[in-house]
């Protein structure tokens, strides 16, 4: 194992400081370094937090990592925020500062930021090797903030085991409306600022869409009682009802629930078997997503730039179409 | 030529219907009849028009395909209503019933709803090869309709010409934050539901956005004069300022402002050598993605499923990374 891997192991925060900016930067040496590490993971509980601007996510995700600092065993924890909400100026606009004020000094918390990429597939494959350094390296809890509600948010709660989607009194119906698919992704909801007005209106709202989002166990639940048309499912397949947990991150109220909210899904995912299927599949996705790429760098590797730009210029004067194309490109003795 | 090519190309829309289909469910039919089209193509103006729900797109659609129908000239109109707000329930939420009541019976407009795909890329691509449809059947004007504001729209814009984003007053600034990616493909800016209280202060908060996403010609806009420091680009260098525009499309009014404001920025495009590199830069990508497929596709087919499902094996007991799986995959005679 190269030395700076087993400094990572041995929880040298430097080298992992190191290793992320490789990462970050997807450089062969990161790539060779997460190789090494990767017997390492597995361990790390991924929680993923998502939710517009202004919902309070940044103080939230601060609340928790303090909670579980502060637990008999204390945990370590990842936090990773990631702002795809431009992909055009990559700006951040998370409150880093904030949350530096907070946590900083403490050993067993680590921040770091990421910015859009150009690709949201890049971003996405760039948090979950951001995810398996931490992990390797011994954070027990890692915190992977996103804002929005778009495909982004989609693929990152992909990545982590239980996802958090945070909302917060004020928001109007129609916005509300647009959430209908960031919602089914929720494992747990969050009504932050639970003290501001409206919160009870916020409530009503998430679990009338719930019910929309997760018909079955929510008839169940408002109604109390199964007819013989309103069947639960077979005995033996768990079921997880998004519960709906009310915070006030700056004051530090609701974090206990929330955090045992988070603990009975972890539950709820080991002994259902969903657990490992979750990272089974997210596994084998990665592995997809490396492979095409691998596959087009080869080729391109062995391809005459001659034939490409003749390709191209018939494709741009409409003489080919774009699959006609990709058939003269893939048969080069045929036309080189 | 096949037939029902030649047909679709002498208007006949129950070819078109056929063939759409064939399309949306990317069929080898459909491909090869796209193929047999393309040299038809690169004629329509296409037009993307998104914006939350609840700021009237639709309405706004409508009124615009009536614009275009009651020209002088008419313009042959198609509309492809796009839902990518759930990847999961793939509901579409869009009014065609209002729409259809509207504009039914019009032989020069031709609606058509898409729900969402699994994955966006091939939602942009499924929507792609349908522009390519119409554009070929003769369709002047494409108006393809999105709800939202994640990476979905932001993939539809790059195929579009001209992106109309649209909003409506009474949304709060929370909202507008999240916004700022969307902001930066509008090409014209639309304040739909104008009579509505707030439509000052939406404006606003538009142009101070606009300022944020295109620093240098607002500063010229808004001031009215060039100072040292302040100089313009080259007069060679042709700058498109998006306009804001206001509408109440369920009266119709600012309608016909908003069909010049279009007109004027295809005019901007075709002078400026934009409307080329665009269409370029679209068709080179949409190749890109074929090649990427079929290159993943080829690679399967020779794959021994045995050796497949012993690398997933050993990715999954974490013995090999998914670096390491992808080069075991592609070395197959070293390890089959």
């Amino acid at each position: 194992m190269h030395p700076s891997n087993a400094s990572i192991l041995a929880g040298d925060r430097l080298a992992l400081a190191r290793l992320l900016t490789q990462v970050e930067n997807d450089t062969l040496t990161g790539r060779a370094a997460l190789g090494e590490l990767f017997p390492h993971t597995g361990r790390a509980h991924l929680i993923g937090v998502t939710g517009a601007p202004g919902t309070g996510k940044s103080s939230l995700v601060n609340q928790l990592a303090r909670h579980y600092r502060l637990l008999p065993t204390p945990q370590r924890v990842a936090i990773i925020a990631v702002d795809p909400s431009s992909p055009f100026t990559g700006g951040a606009l998370l409150g880093d500062r904030v949350r530096m004020r907070d946590l900083s000094g403490d050993p067993g918390v680590f921040i770091r930021s990421m910015a859009a990429r150009s690709s949201l597939g890049g971003l996405a494959a760039a948090t979950a090797d951001m995810t398996q350094a931490f992990d390797a390296a011994g954070f027990e809890v890692i915190l992977i903030e996103t804002v929005g509600a778009g495909q982004s948010e989609v693929d990152i709660a992909r990545l982590a085991h239980t996802t958090l989607v945070i909302e917060a009194p004020g928001l109007g119906d129609d916005i509300q409306a647009i959430k209908a698919g960031i919602l089914e992704i929720a494992d747990i909801l969050v009504i932050n600022k639970a003290d501001q007005p409206g919160a009870d209106n916020t409530e009503r709202a998430l679990r009338s869409m719930l019910e929309l989002a997760h018909p079955m166990p929510h008839v169940f639940r408002h109604h109390g009682q199964f007819t013989r048309e309103n069947l639960p499912p077979a005995a033996d397949t768990p079921l997880w009802l998004p519960p709906v947990q009310r915070t006030v991150a700056t004051q530090g109220s609701g974090i206990a629930d929330l955090a045992e909210a988070i603990y009975q899904h972890r539950q709820h995912l080991e002994h259902s078997g969903e657990w490992r299927r979750r990272e089974q599949t997210r596994l084998e996705s990665e592995m997809e997503t490396l492979l095409q790429e691998t596959l087009v760098a080869r080729w391109r590797a062995n391809l005459s730039e001659n034939h490409y730009q003749t390709t191209l210029a018939a494709l741009f004067e409409r003489r080919i179409s774009p699959h006609a194309a990709v058939e003269q490109l893939l048969s080069p003795t045929l036309y080189a």
